[in-house]
């Protein structure tokens, strides 16, 4: 095998990979390495996790075919630091690889690339494909992923679910206490009902460029495979079912309040202080008398705070929130005026953009 | 007490000294508070962590006498999620005290002054003081504070060395491994030889703010003052004696090279990586055969690597260093032109900028 390739070029390509293979647990070492195959002047650069496999393809100045694999975070860094506008010459024979750039030099020991696992191709006769516009996909991923469950004995909560529904694609997240759905695309024939990893998302975030306008998904039964111009990103689906989660969404609310976006987070805020000693638990209340919403928290050792925002009350109403979740859920919404309702002190309290009705945040109350 | 001030003004000071409260050991509970002290219009706000006092001077619209102490963080937070151009008013009442500001409100639980500890005064006969230029004073310290070591067992080697020596005044610290030494000051007829712990130092970094153009350090036997602006920074010296590090630096070296700073860190970093297995050691060398300085190293199990760079050579010769050492010393040097000097296998490499004889940094080589 062997290669030349612009230094700027391969180190991209080495960095967006080497992340998934720098995560890789110990237990098998080779999962530590990058896979290099190279074909016809045509390089791919493989890593995996076993859960989750990136590729990234690469065109080579002038090359010989052959394939060989090598500690991926290593390669990644020397090269990064090899001097730039110079070709970078890799060569490998048997599990030696010879990496060169100018007056810099080194040999690293690599290993078979026979012992290196891959990930199951696509079923072609499954698949079911989404082209998403990246600065769509980018949104309204970080507006749902952070309401994805920690907890590992419920996995079908710690992913993003993709689905369709009346000719919508939706992506949507819950932990039980809260939940977010984010339309993706209007009108679309192809179905799906899909739960994707967090982790493999967050992988998809961070592997974007700038260049790339479209992101094409194309999923199967058991995987999903993000295509993002010269990167592709496999990953398995979570097996399992996630909850009917239109139902929760309540139809309307009893109080529904418009209120500024920064006010509203730097209240809550102040608010949240008080609130560590109380398990982050706030109160958010109307009155009518006073024309005004309010924010505070009381904790017995520290002591207490209340904070107003004038607006046009209805009704009077109290509700108790985890100021944490609250915050999340405001920090998600991108626009300045938000829409805030809640009934009494048990239904979910909704929030969303006063002007656009892709995007939903629910959260559950405390008891109080 | 009770004082009105404007929000900008009393946030920037509570952040400023609630970070030594905050890192304060929560054995002595007082240490996580600020003392807000009220004279005449005048307020002061001081934190303590028992080794070190900051002291925050600004001045009060209206104001009524007292003193009182809360907990730090909390009300610098609080008081920083304030709406901006607001008046802060702050009110205390035995040890309940109130903060508000437009339509925020809260109450904190403070605490009486009587416990707050506070730190001797300096001793007005035994003070020497020096002015330094606060540009000179940041990029000084910063070259010789990595030197320091974090050995708590050998105290004097975890500070700063300040010396006054033929009527200069020098910084310089070690870790018994290596060494810098910068001039601070030069002509002056005050003499002082104190040793500052390092993290104080770092303090007093972190609080220097941009108007501050000069700054004045007063020493008495036991302890240290910065006086930077609005700010006072007073702390304990660290009782010891510094090692006679005149007589490590060598008087001259049988080699010496002057080579380009950018790239001879880019290829120690280069040689860095493959150095992790075998303890950070890189191997540098000169060939006047060909020409050229080499660095590199040899990991069995990773592999190998060198580097070459041209220049003139009239010596050949071999060192083995650390290379995180090498790359602090060569991060240190602000100059694109180093001159890089060494004798044999044991004796220190010396390595100074080519233009400005006011710092120098060695290091001890390791034996190969």
């Amino acid at each position: 095998m062997e290669i030349k390739v612009a230094q700027e070029k391969i180190s991209k390509a080495l960095n967006s990979v080497s992340r998934v293979a720098a995560g890789a647990r110990a237990t098998l070492p080779i999962l530590n390495n990058v896979l290099i195959r190279v074909d016809d002047n045509k390089v791919s650069l493989t890593t995996t996790n076993l859960d989750m496999a990136v590729v990234s393809f690469l065109p080579a100045t002038s090359s010989k075919n052959g394939v060989v694999t090598v500690p991926a975070r290593l390669i990644a860094e020397f090269v990064s630091n090899l001097p730039r506008g110079e070709l970078v010459e890799i060569k490998a024979e048997n599990t030696k690889v010879d990496v060169t750039a100018g007056s810099c030099h080194s040999m690293i020991n690599g290993a078979l690339a026979d012992d290196f696992p891959e990930l199951p191709e696509l079923e072609q006769d499954q698949v079911v494909s989404f082209n998403i516009k990246t600065e769509d996909f980018k949104i309204g991923l970080s507006q749902v992923m952070m309401a994805a469950s920690n907890d590992t004995t419920r996995p079908a909560l710690t992913g993003v679910y993709f689905n369709t529904f009346e000719g919508n694609l939706y992506v949507a997240a819950t932990d039980g206490y809260r939940l977010a759905e984010r339309r993706l695309v209007k009108k679309t024939d192809a179905e799906v009902s899909a739960i994707i990893p967090t982790s493999s998302l967050q992988e998809v975030l961070r592997s974007l460029s700038e260049e790339v306008e479209q992101i094409e998904v194309l999923f199967d039964n058991t995987q999903v495979r993000f295509r993002l111009g010269d990167v592709e990103i496999t990953s398995k689906l979570i097996d399992g079912s996630f909850p009917d989660y239109r139902q929760l969404i309540p139809k309307a609310t009893e109080i529904s309040l418009e209120l500024g976006r920064s006010e509203l987070i730097r209240v809550t805020k102040l608010a949240a202080l008080f609130a560590k000693e109380v398990g982050g638990s706030v109160v958010c209340g109307t009155s009518v008398e006073k024309g005004t919403f309010s924010i505070g928290s009381v904790a017995n050792e520290l002591g207490e705070n209340s904070s107003e925002i004038k607006t046009t009350i209805e009704v009077d109403g109290k509700v108790t929130l985890n100021s944490r979740f609250l915050l999340d859920a405001l920090n998600a919404i991108n626009e300045e005026k938000i829409s805030f309702g809640f009934s009494n002190k048990l239904d979910p309290v909704v929030m969303r953009g006063e002007n656009n009705q892709d995007y939903i945040h629910i959260v559950m109350p405390l008891k109080s």
